[in-house]
């Protein structure tokens, strides 16, 4: 098969807030090849990611993404990791060319087993894939009572892990940012898992950092994800020194794989959380769960958009049967919704099961989407370069 | 003052080819402030560059660099790094945030300068700029006796340290790559010094990047450069530790303070390569340069464009009297040389001289750069975000 097309869809809900909330927008890709099509989506800046498929080359190795994409050969794994290679050695010193191609390859790997009616975590090697534990992310609350409510919330839609992150943890004093855990540990009750997300509030300032663990562990947290800014690995393996029961979670941010084995190796995490939307897509994640699952360590998603990036980002530890906590979702804007005709739900026990279907087994409903998509035009001197949704990059000749 | 304006320029060469020259096109950012005007220049594609800065937001966290930018209070050096505070938080999912920002920021300091009649190396605390001694970047030849040639027109011009990248090195045999050193080291002669820059060609392979240390110690090669990917720590301590004189060099990637640190940390380089249009600009650079310094290794420009970003990448280390050797870009396309209208040549021994004049002491020439502009339209849902260069970014109300 042939790559003959990529085409992209950038579709936002009507008002984009300043919460933390990553499901406001979304850029979808769908690449067609041999007849075949495959979705995937890539995470953050829509516009950024479309640019950097159609810029003009700087250079021999600051080609557009589409350089190393259209009208290549499709027809194995084999061939979506040297096409990786392609835009990893061509697209060099073009920084957001990870973002861009992470949606395409997830598209490659969909693609590829609608083509061969397998699901992807088969293609990956796995021999079944294990349900996984999905916990609810909740923001907290502007007070201590605000966040229990948000627990509550949460606990009576049947979530049995919770992530509360962001809000104002980390930037008052630390008896405030005790009573929020207290508060979130008393919504969930004792027997549930609790996870903390700094939103790397910390910068590197580790005393700062330190000075919640005693709170963090007498509410018996999990995980305290992103405490610092991503390549802080100095700070991370300090914290992690320090700390007794809580365990260091990140990786969200890792663009390649080996800031993730960094990150591992160099900051003592006990999570490595992965966004197949940001890393390069699925199969440098699946790498990153074999590295995982060989350091003893567990490797999670990072999802907070649609369901079809939520499938992309079980795919690479779906055979992993021990490693079971999943970011789900819990509370995503109507349009992340929208994406998807199907969707990922808990079963009876709170369980949520990877697609036993070809490709990512969730399909994309393009109908529902059109009142969300946006269009982009860009040109240089006064050419066209892209124009969406109704024109794609198409391969010519 | 208040930063008023941010304009980008986009310049190309007429033919952009796939050679590994970064002179090829240019970002250039004007920023106005209390009627003052400073320059800076963003190292690699533009287009994405500056979708980065006028892109509409996807979440608290992932916000366009203008809404960091424009509007801000600019009255000393603690207000530019308040600012990069400020897009190192609200676009924290933005990738290309950091190239972008890196000329901003340059052009905050020229600006600074401008304003108080101050050379930016003083503004960052150093009592006097020492000059440097220029190394001349050439391409590898086809063959050996091209490579030879590619040396002999070098030392005509003048120069006393020579780096020799790309092209065949890594690709064929290590006798192939033995028989390029030794050719470059005849043509330069005993005295002056050889450096190569494999361009990341052995990837993560530490075997056939070991294989090729005999030659290049036979050659007398001072550092090998980014023999591996810009992330590949462990792959560069494994080489530096299976080396005898040879030293590792690298950094040029680094898009933020901490991907230096991690590289000379955990990758146990010997001069670390900083480019100020990517790592976030001056600051960092500045404090990379600190960190060299008292970690004993070499702070180096990485420059492959023009003197606007030559003077911007030598301020960091310009007061550093032991950090000798800077990148100087040799033969540049005719673009980069007509950027600006004074430049920083070699004097009577073939050493340079940081400017000792207000900012960056380099003047834009914009009649000069006019045949190269290229014009940016962008537009979503048919409103003109950014549309180029007529019309920059200004402050409304």
């Amino acid at each position: 098969m042939r790559i003959d097309a990529v085409d992209f869809f950038y579709a936002s809900m009507p008002d984009v807030t300043l919460e933390a909330d990553g499901s406001q927008d979304a850029l979808l890709v769908r690449v067609s090849a041999g007849g075949y099509v495959g979705w995937g989506e890539c995470e953050a800046s829509p516009l950024v990611s479309v640019a950097a498929f159609i810029t003009p080359r700087s250079h021999g190795v600051c080609q557009p993404v589409e350089a190393s994409v259209l009208g290549e050969e499709l027809d194995g794994p084999d061939d979506i990791r040297r096409i990786a290679s392609l835009v990893e050695r061509n697209s060099m010193d073009l920084l957001q060319a990870a973002h861009t191609f992470s949606g395409i390859e997830i598209a490659l790997w969909d693609l590829l087993g609608r083509a061969r009616e397998q699901p992807v975590w088969q293609l990956l090697g796995y021999e079944r894939a294990y349900s996984k534990t999905p916990y609810a992310s909740i923001l907290f609350g502007d007070t201590p009572a605000d966040t229990y409510a948000h627990g509550v919330a949460a606990v009576a839609r049947g979530f049995n892990a919770f992530k509360f992150g962001w809000g104002p943890f980390g930037t008052g004093t630390v008896a405030a940012d005790a009573d929020h855990l207290q508060a979130a540990r008393e919504a969930i009750g004792s027997d549930r898992h609790l996870l903390v997300d700094a939103g790397q509030i910390f910068g590197a300032d580790v005393d700062a950092a330190a000075e919640r663990l005693g709170a963090l562990e007498a509410a018996s947290v999990m995980w305290l994800e992103e405490p610092f800014r991503a390549s802080e690995f100095d700070a991370y393996a300090a914290l992690a020194a320090r700390a007794t029961t809580v365990r260091l979670a990140g990786g969200e941010g890792a663009h390649e794989e080996a800031m993730a084995r960094n990150l591992l190796k160099y900051g003592h995490v006990g999570f490595l959380q992965i966004d197949t939307g940001r890393i390069g897509g699925i199969a440098p994640a699946k790498r990153v769960a074999d590295l995982a699952a060989q350091a003893g360590i567990t490797f999670v998603n990072h999802t907070f958009t649609s369901h079809l990036a939520l499938s992309a980002s079980l795919q690479p530890f779906a055979g992993l049967a021990d490693h079971r906590i999943c970011e789900y979702p819990a509370e995503p804007k109507q349009l992340a919704v929208d994406i998807t005709s199907n969707h990922l739900l808990p079963d009876a026990d709170g369980e949520i099961h990877v697609p036993d279907a070809p490709g990512l087994g969730v399909e994309v409903d393009l109908d529902a989407l059109a009142p969300y998509l946006r269009s982009i035009d860009i040109s240089v001197d006064g050419e066209t370069l892209y124009s969406s949704p109704q024109s794609g990059r198409v391969l010519l000749g």
